[in-house]
């Protein structure tokens, strides 16, 4: 039997196309976790705008998962990824959140595996994750760990004294060796 | 006695504003060190069209060092540089490159130090630069570790098979602490 936590009691529905509402529902996500400063929760809704104002040639992807059974497709979590410049495949995953009241449903892995396809089907790789080695962040480590993350280098200090940078990377088989 | 690489033979000034002209400038000194991928050539020069497009909200600064003894403003070398998002002072150096003929004068030095005072003076305190581990990126590396970098985390095949990212990291004083 699978743990309840891998399968969703909803079903999901995810959508790739941008839309400029998405910097508000970004900005939602982000903030119900209460695992961001402000600084981030910003960010995090800078890229959707970046992305609706510059076009795909900003490098930032998003893949939104939404509930199927609403019309209205409300969002409950979203990735934000992009290839990263001047590597052989090499993806960033620059976000992944999934809003607060929807923890521990499964999202957060169905999530990754629709953002990894999309991944792989542009050529990719590897795929890079970095996060904080706070305590705060314990959750976010083990997500990676459990979803075949492996961690790959420690950047100390980086985001403030005693905050490091920790880097996971995940390798993706090519998309043509499945099934 | 100074080694001789260390004094310039001719008299620099820098130059913070970016103009039109310098994406093609930038592409030439990238693209005369043969360094570089043509990729690498044209995302060097990409930086300069965005931040003309974007202004300095897109995160990019750059540093000119022009011939002090010629009218026209010849570009010797350049920095691009800017602050990491969501961090305590922390920059990021994207480029330094000098141009193949002006090489070993000690312009990269100059370039470097009035760098790290822009950073200083906007509260900066650690610079990050990343580069190859290939053996053609020796010199680079050298060039970090005799001016004040410690090799500071490396990613393994990063760039690309057998291609590892190397982190360095430089800690500077608070610009207030000078005499």
């Amino acid at each position: 039997m699978e743990p309840l936590a891998c399968k969703p009691i909803m079903s999901l529905r995810f959508r790739d196309r941008v839309r400029p509402e998405d910097a508000d529902i970004v900005y939602s996500i982000v903030a119900s976790t209460g695992f961001f400063s402000r600084d981030e929760e910003f960010m995090a809704a800078s890229l959707v705008t970046e992305r609706i104002e510059r076009g795909p040639e900003c490098g930032y992807q998003f893949l939104f998962a939404e509930n199927a059974e609403k019309d209205g497709g409300v969002v409950l979590g979203y990735t934000c990824f992009g290839p990263i410049s001047c590597t052989a495949g090499r993806f960033d995953l620059y976000w992944i959140a999934v809003a607060e009241e929807f923890r521990g449903l499964g999202i957060g892995r169905e999530l990754l595996a629709a953002t990894e396809h999309r991944i792989r089907f542009q050529g990719g790789a590897r795929i890079y994750a970095e996060t904080s080695s706070r305590d705060q962040y314990t959750p976010t480590r083990a997500f990676y760990e459990h979803t075949g993350f492996r961690k790959e280098a420690v950047l100390p200090d980086y985001y403030a004294p005693g905050d490091d940078n920790v880097f996971y990377a995940k390798d993706l088989p090519p998309l043509h060796s499945e099934r």
